[in-house]
């Protein structure tokens, strides 16, 4: 591993969460129609000046699929395990179960200017033209990059999130420190944007679960059951100060309920507890869910039938969910290169090579990479 | 009543919900050391071009004791009735059990922006004087004045929500079609602002709960009992359109804890359906509650006696709450004057003489004004 | 009135709440299939001795439409508006969405047995026939009639409540101090079981909403607006040990899926606080809440189309739940006798004859009986 | 490893979960005045006769400190992970925050009758003295033992509720298929009853989190991080059918109030998890927790100081309570020994040789036994 070859990715590297398949891409975006956009600001160095840098953030967007969110919303949930931290949204989510925008992720302070982008997107875009704006509620997450970044200086502006949506594509997801991931810190080293998918047969066609995270938090590094705590950087800030907390985002084309949704989003904490999060007082840890087939007309009709079938799915998607979360947070620590930001302030990569040494010594890694 | 002569208040009126005692100023002021401030935009009339008006909107915040609300955070709770719309800031009243910023109430597109304003001001006035700026979590609140109001121009800025913290004072409130309830409706009549308080005795000496509403909600208006459903001017615009909502604040110097102002919060629900709310499904109803003594250092030691006489004392307050609630809603119709908004859509005033006439028919007025 | 004339109900003394239609009974009856049966336990007099009596106290139950409610459950939601009290079953019912069992009210601490009821009559006419016994989840609901009754005693035995099943019919429902209630006392009155109905149009067909009440609580009565406070007898017992509380059961056809019956559900809060309720600290308020066509096959597909039809008969559904609420209430206190019970406690009933004078006083009977 | 020395706990075979110190006896009573008490029914084999047997059940009591648990109720929280059971007295523990009985658990189906146990219990040594009884509200958890018990037949009876109560002790736990863990599956193997300690600092003196489980539940089991599938039997009943659930006690004395002690059974959730755990559908995962001290006159006055150094242990509180969870599982586990049931159903112990091979393989062992 150096700077010329790029950081492999957690299966890359020989390490396998669970035994179900991944999609194509083995990212959010294998399930159909989903895109993802990601804006990152990178500027300045030196001692953090409030308003002037140095600058280490961004947004990243992730859209629903079609154009217009709030004519066609997705069925959705969330489930919080530790609210020490914000997400717009969330009440609507729960009484309309839906989402009618693109969810964007991003820092702490910066939630209400990417709030503001995304009404603007949505105003320009498909309201104006009608004529008429109705209210909507955008979904808004955030962890906090405040350790690397000058946080209070709100670099973030709206038409960052306006671009962090133009900038949605389907495809491969770029990881690690870009959109809103780009200042995070998991487990005292860099952190930042990760996603994998898992699929799995429904009536004899494939479905996709696919998560991305936004990782920020702590606790002891478990890699495939293997604990790598010799590894991390104690760190030196407490934990309220830098914001430990993650964001994971459930995209799905299985026909699921709010009320499925929300006992998925439930079980993503698996794949959390399993990396080895220790649900730190200030993480704040909000799983938001989606599926993208639900509302559509005739996708599949609610009879007895196929809530009794949907039930026996379930079991999968519950099993799924856990591990890919797992794998895109070791995914966004496996991609995520060394940072330097405010005040000198240092994020170390995870040193992939003592890692799969470590894993090598336990008889911890399914094959080789 | 004439434009000459103010609009009385509900009491003023002769109109007396429940048998408790208001404070001073039947306000949420009446909690020592909360203040309000307004910020009110009205300008343009004529046909709504986005982006440029007609402006009718503002912001409100309620102030907390202090000023620095994050080193000394007020206890808090809060109770989603119905959650069609959005609230930044749930979350952490959840998991911390308290509020560390002013509260802001606006129109829902702008609650990103006024997010930002309080940002500001926070990072401003407390955090960058220590060179420091931790993340934190604004509380703001909204309802849709989309009726009235340009509310995809978006032009409410950061800066007014600044303006409206530093506008804040003890003491009377303005009511009405000021801050953000400038551009509200309620059961198709002018909406806006209101507040009201009650007093209670603890341990020989008074506390206060107060109450402020931003009213915007739909139903079948009821006066004291008596449904007034013949003044009301059907609504032409589905509710979905309109948003009809009602932010609900609740202020004490009772020392409560999160869980118990919880349960306060939901008695205020009673003042809701009391005022003739529908709880439509479109109307984003919340309930903030704070306690300005809990946390204070020996102000109520949490002895096993004195969780016991909070237990006595919550009865008290459960029914004031509900009574301050449905009184503030009162006047928040009582004050507020006809307005005319954007494509000339008009919002009539409460006819009070009609209004007094019909509880005078029901003899249902406790005194005359 | 006196004892020969039989007690009216609400709207046969010219009492109207709202302005829907009720069903053919005006009872949760009126929803096609579902089943009402109550055992009353009246035996002893004089002084309490634990274990002996006096005994006031009983079963009522309220069947889901069929007879294999395991193989049929109809699609279900609660709101828990005080928890002041225990409702077996509530988990399930949030996480399946669903109840597999009749709906059981009692005395608070006859829940155990009365579960234990409803499990041997599942097991006895379900399970054994077929050799296999699954686990299932009893929904057992309670409010205390410690003031009238030897609670301690458990007077209700499993065979009651499995007589309570076998008594189940549909038509006119028996209201007052019977079944559940009693020994019930709601606003230091004589209260019991009340039940009321509204009807709404659907794809041009009546759907009904039906609501039972076992009603124990405490307040300022109000009736159809005008509280009757002079009317009550000041309460001399603490609440929490009369344990003021309402068991609120909603029914209905309309198709409504768990997260809309919740929202149906928080509704019924409304009806309770017209009623007069303070939500006392000690009073236990549930409302429990099922959709007898939900899983139904092909009953109405869940189509974007129908969705966004749900969506409208919504706003009819919260309004009606609120005033069917509201009506079984009163009904429970206009039909309820006077009883005396343990120690010689007395519960009086509603004195109608006032009730009907004062409404007359204030111009707030509809029309008349 | 044979029937003859008896099987060990997981620290004594060299498993040691996470860097805590465990309490004396690495047990639940580890906090100063727990208590824990069983009955365990073991009686007939060869076919299931519904009522006949066979006998594989039993009642686990766990009890707060102290005699009169109404008079002195432990602050208390819970977490639903999963509600596919039911747990009785859960809505006041949330409405009040308190648990005023000792804590049983059992099978699905006796829940009603244990109940009525717990109250024939209460009533006749606490309350029938005083000559008053109240309302209360027991708090009974269950899983399912239908596989290997007659469930259906009801054989614990309210006599086995009280016998368990009194037969609480102090000290060591019994473990495995014992109390209510008699006939319980985990993985596919024999589970039951486990439990586990650890201790903290907390201004200068120690303070113990305990946890005791009630395990049934599947997935795939992981000891220190290394999967055992290889291990498990597939379970041929399905899921909903068997119950596959956990029940999870937590208790501590550190003055947690309910916020923090439901944060801290949120965390009990990353031992489920790291544990292999599935999160399946038809598994009812309930956490409860309470603390010994936070309501005891002066433990600890809630001022602003004490409320500064809760959040800091809190962090600890988190860690350890996840630690001491997944152990606890580990415990049921190592404990239980082949069971064969109704209808010649087997489950079979864990094999701890080939564990502790596997565990050698991957050098997880820390120690040896």
């Amino acid at each position: 591993m150096n700077a010329v070859t790029p950081r492999p990715r957690a299966r890359d590297a020989g390490i396998v969460i669970g035994t179900g398949r991944t999609g194509t891409h083995n990212a959010i975006t294998d399930v159909p129609g989903v895109r993802v956009g990601h804006v990152t600001l990178v500027r300045g160095e030196g001692p953090l000046r409030v308003g002037h840098g140095p600058v280490r953030t961004g947004v990243t967007a992730i859209l629903p699929p079609g154009e217009d969110w709030y004519a066609e919303p997705v069925e959705a949930a969330h489930f919080v395990f530790n609210g020490a931290g914000t997400t717009a949204g969330l009440s609507l989510i729960d009484e309309f179960g839906r989402i009618e925008t693109p969810v964007a992720l991003t820092n702490t302070l910066s939630v209400g200017t990417v709030y503001e982008g995304v009404v603007r997107y949505m105003v320009e875009r498909i309201f104006a033209p009608c004529g008429e704006v109705p209210w909507f509620s955008p979904v808004v997450g955030e962890t906090s990059d405040a350790y690397l970044n000058d946080i209070g200086g709100l670099h973030v502006r709206p038409e960052h999130a306006v671009q962090a949506i133009e900038n949605a594509a389907s495809g491969p997801v770029d990881e690690g420190a870009v959109g809103g991931g780009t200042g995070m810190t998991a487990f005292g080293l860099k952190g930042g944007i990760g996603t994998a998918s898992r699929v799995l047969e429904m009536e004899g066609e494939g479905a996709a679960i696919g998560v991305l995270v936004q990782a920020n938090f702590g606790g002891r590094l478990t890699v495939a059951g293997i604990p790598m705590v010799e590894l991390q950087s104690p760190d030196p800030v407490p934990a309220r100060e830098t914001g430990a907390s993650i964001m994971i985002v459930v995209a799905t084309d299985l026909p699921l309920s709010s009320r499925l949704l929300h006992r998925v989003c439930k079980r993503a904490t698996f794949g959390l507890a399993r990396a080895g999060s220790d649900g730190g007082h200030g993480s704040g840890d909000y799983v938001i869910g989606f599926s993208t087939t639900y509302r559509r007309p005739g996708a599949m009709p609610r009879t007895r039938e196929t809530l009794a079938r949907q039930e026996v799915l379930i079991n999968d998607a519950f099993r799924l969910v856990a591990d890919a979360t797992e794998e895109a947070i070791l995914n966004a620590l496996f991609r995520a290169e060394r940072m330097v930001g405010r005040d000198g302030h240092v994020r170390e990569a995870l040193p992939l090579d003592r890692v799969l040494e470590i894993l090598d010594r336990h008889r911890a890694r399914r094959h080789e990479a």
